[in-house]
């Protein structure tokens, strides 16, 4: 039985409105709960503002380089494209939006709940996941599936529809690059003034930045983290559905086109059970105020109960862990049984289902491996702690090669992956084309239950502000013990998040290149040719110059908070003191401005490095280009993003009592550390996975555009 | 008018000839100045004991190894390639054995002879360096051209002299990766004991450790760049006489096999003409004492002598620096003017030299970047002695931001250089294969005046040595400062050495690459090849893997250390007072033992790897790899070079007085800084050029064993 393709698209469609209605919901249950006492509430108040602050300022920026960049496609390519161009960068934006709207109030929600219990702030909170998640599937799917429609899915026409990909990848471009300035600079200069000089705890609410330090884990981890997966997952679908279209007879070619689409409906059934593992019990304290939302939750709650996590009072970080893992897996289970049916109903090779085992198995290997190099439970993070009995500098040298260390599973994951989807292809229909094919599918496969995997990194943020709110407003003890244990939760599934990111944007990238090859219509692409190794080299270059330029800009706007936050000390009365007010919004401002300033040269690089090197070099320099990007920042972004999860954990491991506990000479050491891996893990290392593909997508955009450059050869 | 191949090849034997003349004579020259006092001879006597038994020590390992390896090709290959591979790696250690003997005998003569003044003590470092220079180009040029006629200069054994580069990179990996994790062990085990633990200054005599250090500074700078450089120089010269082979009718590639042989001959002369220009003042002070070195020198002297630095008492380290430079351009004059006669004897298009003059520029090119991001009075450098300020974190943040950012200029030169040449080699004889040839040509230019520029580098241990032994036999303040000064350019010199040879490493991989893509019959290198991305992200991933592996293998190693010169300051009695004996030998020892067991995990590795995927992937797969780890460990080697260059120059920037200098808490954290840079720009970053060239040479040595893998795509 052959699926046709439209068939597929329109289930895909179905399903992301299956998608909005589970986000609509959810979004109801969140908001339901209580906001707790008035201090909470004026906290959380604050950080609200300082994310629509934010976000209205960025939108802004976004909305003239939209512009701008539309009418240059509109100019230079057609007005389809660019259409499609600004229906991507709305869908991100809109998700993205969405998500830290719920998320900047779920932080309280959580607080709040985690008074009544563990399990109901982690049903909060990773409700609040759960909405980004979804929100990013369903909003994507629909964006994709309604544009393929409306060019009356005409294969040949999908060339228009890696306009959404590129719209995505632009707003992916401002929410993880200018995030990560903007939460690292707050976060920084919060800590140099507020810890080092004035000695006031962390998330004191006199630091006039500790504000834009809790909208920055918002900005970062929600929208920037959000924004990249949108693009992977969007990108997967629209490379292999171009590849596909490629394949085979018409027949083929529709079931080909078809499958990604289809896989990706599936996985929103798999992702919402997932979803519903962990927060699918009904509470047996805190319920839910409207009748609507009691009444979905009861007949949610008759679904078999035993899949549902059990967390008690005395849940320790595994126990945690182990629900979060267990709905991933058991999403994974789930994706497996219906894309079997999905490969079985387009008709295509039975090959092509083991290619989505072969992604899913290498998401979940390269997560399992990030957990292993930055958790403190294991060997690397604790030779990092032991080297920082002999200071800081034997800390720093440590942390590097363990982050190098760190880089081989992945590589050889990620590798292994490629070489099995090409050769399952190549089996099934006898071609590198449809190996090509496969790659996109694995990468489709690994971002298929995305609703789910996203929901535990977007969890995170949620899970850290609660923490701040309890700490600041003086929440007791117990509730603020559970709130630490929601938040190292966290900080655990954003490491392991990175590492399923950056292992997704390289398998897009690459099914994109492919993509982009065969449209820019590239025979001879011999790795020896006469452009291709400078290209390569160039392209191994960028994410260096890339993460340079992204460091020092955290280094310059931490400067200017560090400023405003010495002024305020300085001139309001009574602020050290608690009985003067400080000006939150001022170091909102400052964090909001420096950020997307500072972030248009690093930007500006991902965009027009790929167009001068494709008109000047010519397409195949391009080509290499891109491959050189792909490898180098792949290695880059894991050694950055797992040194600093590392650091990270090693500092917490030693405030767990080691080596002479907080205070001690290693864990100054250790804090040195961790200082050096903020902006690693959350500016520079995850900002690379926007870079390989956005310069991808914008060669594949322009990919007829450009020629055999200059030297002509 | 075309030159034969032999003529060529007999030229090329007679200047090696004319090299090991110098050699000798000039190591008569250094080793007749006065030694000093009974204390310096003492310490001098003791750091030659040290290096000797490093160098019997490691030659004993290097014997195994080379047997093993000889009988391996033996029985695989054929006996002339195992010949040519002993015959490499005795060339390759007998300089390296030379340089070293004279190195570890010239630092007393160069602290003796600056008593007397700073152009003394100049020309004593500087012949010292030249020895090496010179040795390395010599016993190359000497060994391939003596197998070449052997084998009665029949293009097709081409092949066997490969074996050669692989013996002289098996050297190299020993020198480069044993001799880093030995210097820097040996450095960071005296400092943590010495300097931190018990205030006592840097090479003093009673730290049981510091004999190791100064053996070290040899062992790293001058046995380790001798044979890197040898190795590049090597490379070259066989990649493009193989490369040549290849080319137009039999006539025409006899010229191109021709061509480099004749280019290195002028290089010799070239060289040669650039230390004259350092050395070849006749001292006023000083007068060498036997009859036959006066009288040559005295000969020498007749040369213009408006060519030769003159350097007074007052100079400054920018004079000193202009005197090195100045010879290194010099040298660049000559060979340019004697390289067009070599392409007009050879009847090559005029192109070629235009290639050469690509090398050339390209070299200097890298060379000029490598010291503006690395030197206290530029900018860079000055930006991480502002970010002491702020503490160690913003220390190595700022610097592995200008670490990463210094690789553009450097990447962009080598993507030229390679451009260019490609670009003008294909304008001459049409093909893509000349443009190859061509490329190998301009590292042919690049290395072509090595015997000058190596002895800028290999003369920086010297000094440094000098500097220690001045210190610590307590010689007069004046003194101190002469040798402190040339100590300083040393320091500048070694980072534009590794600039240098990272570059000509990159466009010798390159080089042999392409032999081993004619070599290994590849017609299919498609860059979407099936095994092709996988083979590049593995690749990619290499050098990430050696430098964690060198960098813990530095720490191990160095932990140690420190064990022993607690355990001497606990067990000697009246060490610490100055009147018991420390056992300088157990550091030795120790730094010797655990630094040749620590480089056999990463040898292996870079030995081992390219055959597993050449056979179990294919030799595309391997095609692929070598092109990830050229790519990823240029970029690597370059960041981390740099990095620590420039780390080590802010450090110093602050003693001399910035930021509240030596002593401040901006020191501190300057220091932080300088010890990560340690194994950053003296193991682990120097190290790459190794993986880099060792694993092309092995895949090309074994490129006719290779065939399409188990996948059989």
């Amino acid at each position: 039985m052959v699926l046709q393709t439209s068939a597929s698209v329109v289930i895909a469609l179905i399903m992301g409105f299956v998608g909005v209605g589970f986000v609509l919901w959810e979004t109801r249950r969140v908001l339901s709960y209580d906001q707790g006492n008035a201090l909470m509430r004026k906290i959380s108040l604050a950080i609200q503002e300082g994310a629509s602050a934010f976000l209205s300022r960025e939108y802004r920026v976004i909305a003239i380089f939209v512009s701008i960049v539309a009418a240059v496609i509109s100019l230079f390519l057609q007005w389809q494209t660019a259409l499609c161009f600004v229906v991507g960068a709305i869908a991100s934006a809109g998700a993205g939006y969405l998500g830290m709207y719920v998320a900047v109030r779920a932080n309280v929600r959580t607080a709040a709940a985690a008074s009544s219990g563990l399990h109901e702030g982690l049903r909060v909170a990773f409700g609040s996941g759960a909405i980004m998640g979804m929100a990013v599937v369903s909003f994507s799917l629909i964006g994709m599936t309604v544009l393929y429609l409306l060019f009356n899915g005409n294969p040949a026409q999908l060339t228009y529809i890696t306009g959404f990909g590129f719209g995505a990848s632009s707003i992916a471009l401002f929410a993880r690059v200018g995030g990560g300035i903007y939460t690292k600079a707050a976060d920084v200069g919060a800590d140099l003034v507020g810890k080092v000089e004035k000695g006031i705890p962390e998330d004191d609410p006199r630091n006039p930045a500790v504000i834009a330090d809790n909208v920055g884990d918002n900005v970062g981890d929600v929208a920037g983290m959000g924004a990249d997966l949108f693009e992977s997952y969007s990108g997967s679908i629209i490379a292999a559905a171009t590849l596909g279209a490629a394949l085979g007879s018409a027949d083929s070619s529709a079931a080909f086109i078809g499958l990604p689409f289809l896989v990706a409906s599936v996985g929103v059934i798999s992702s919402l059970f997932g979803i519903y593992m962990v927060i699918g019990q009904e509470s047996d304290v805190t319920q839910p105020r409207t009748f609507l939302s009691n009444s979905f939750t009861h007949r949610f709650a008759r679904l078999p109960r035993q899949f549902v996590a059990k967390i008690d009072e005395n849940a320790s970080l595994e126990d945690l862990l182990a629900a979060l893992r267990r709905s991933v897996w058991g999403a994974s289970v789930v994706i497996l049984g219906l894309s079997l049916l999905a490969v079985l109903l387009s008709g295509v090779d039975f090959n092509y289902w083991l290619v989505i085992l072969v992604g899913l198995i290498a998401g979940n290997a390269i997560a399992y491996a990030t957990e292993y190099f930055t958790s403190y439970t294991d060997k690397p993070t604790q030779a990092i702690a032991k080297a920082t009995q002999t200071g800081a500098a034997t800390t720093i040298i440590q942390g590097i090669a363990v982050g190098m260390m760190s880089t081989v599973l992945p590589v050889l994951t990620v590798a292994m992956a490629i070489l099995l989807s090409i050769w399952l292809g190549y089996k099934a229909d006898g071609t590198i084309a449809a190996g090509l094919y496969a790659v996109a599918l694995a990468g489709v496969g690994m971002l298929s239950t995305l609703g789910v995997t996203l929901a535990t990194d977007a969890y995170g943020p949620v899970a850290d502000n609660a923490g701040g709110i309890a700490e600041m407003s003086g929440l007791p003890k117990e509730v603020r013990h559970r709130t630490d244990a929601l938040d190292s939760l966290g900080n655990t599934t954003a490491a392991t998040g990175k590492g399923f990111a950056i292992g997704s944007a390289v398998l897009t990238a690459l099914a994109l290149l492919a993509a982009y090859v065969t449209a820019a219509k590239i025979d001879n692409l011999n790795i020896l040719g006469p452009t291709m190794l400078p290209g390569i080299l160039i392209g191994a270059m960028m994410p260096y110059l890339f993460s340079a330029l992204t460091m020092m800009a955290v280094g310059k706007a931490a400067h200017e908070i560090v400023l405003e936050v010495r002024r305020q000390f300085h001139e309001i009365p009574g602020l050290m003191e608690g009985t003067g007010e400080p000006d939150y919004k001022t170091c909102v401002a400052i964090s909001t401005e420096s950020a997307l300033r500072e972030m248009i040269l690093p930007g500006s690089l991902a965009v027009v490095v790929p167009l001068v090197i494709g008109f000047v070099l010519g397409k195949e320099a391009l080509a290499g280009m891109l491959v050189g990007t792909m490898s180098s920042g792949f290695l880059l972004a894991v050694m950055m993003a797992n040194a600093g999860g590392a650091w990270d954990n090693a500092k917490k491991w030693i405030e767990t009592g080691q080596y002479g506990g907080k205070g001690s000479d290693a864990h100054k050491a250790a804090v040195v550390g961790d200082t050096v891996g903020d902006p690693f893990k959350d500016t520079s290392g995850p900002s690379l996975n926007i870079l390989i593909k956005l310069m991808t997508i914008v060669s594949l955009v322009f990919a007829t555009s450009f020629g055999t450059g200059w030297l002509n050869f």
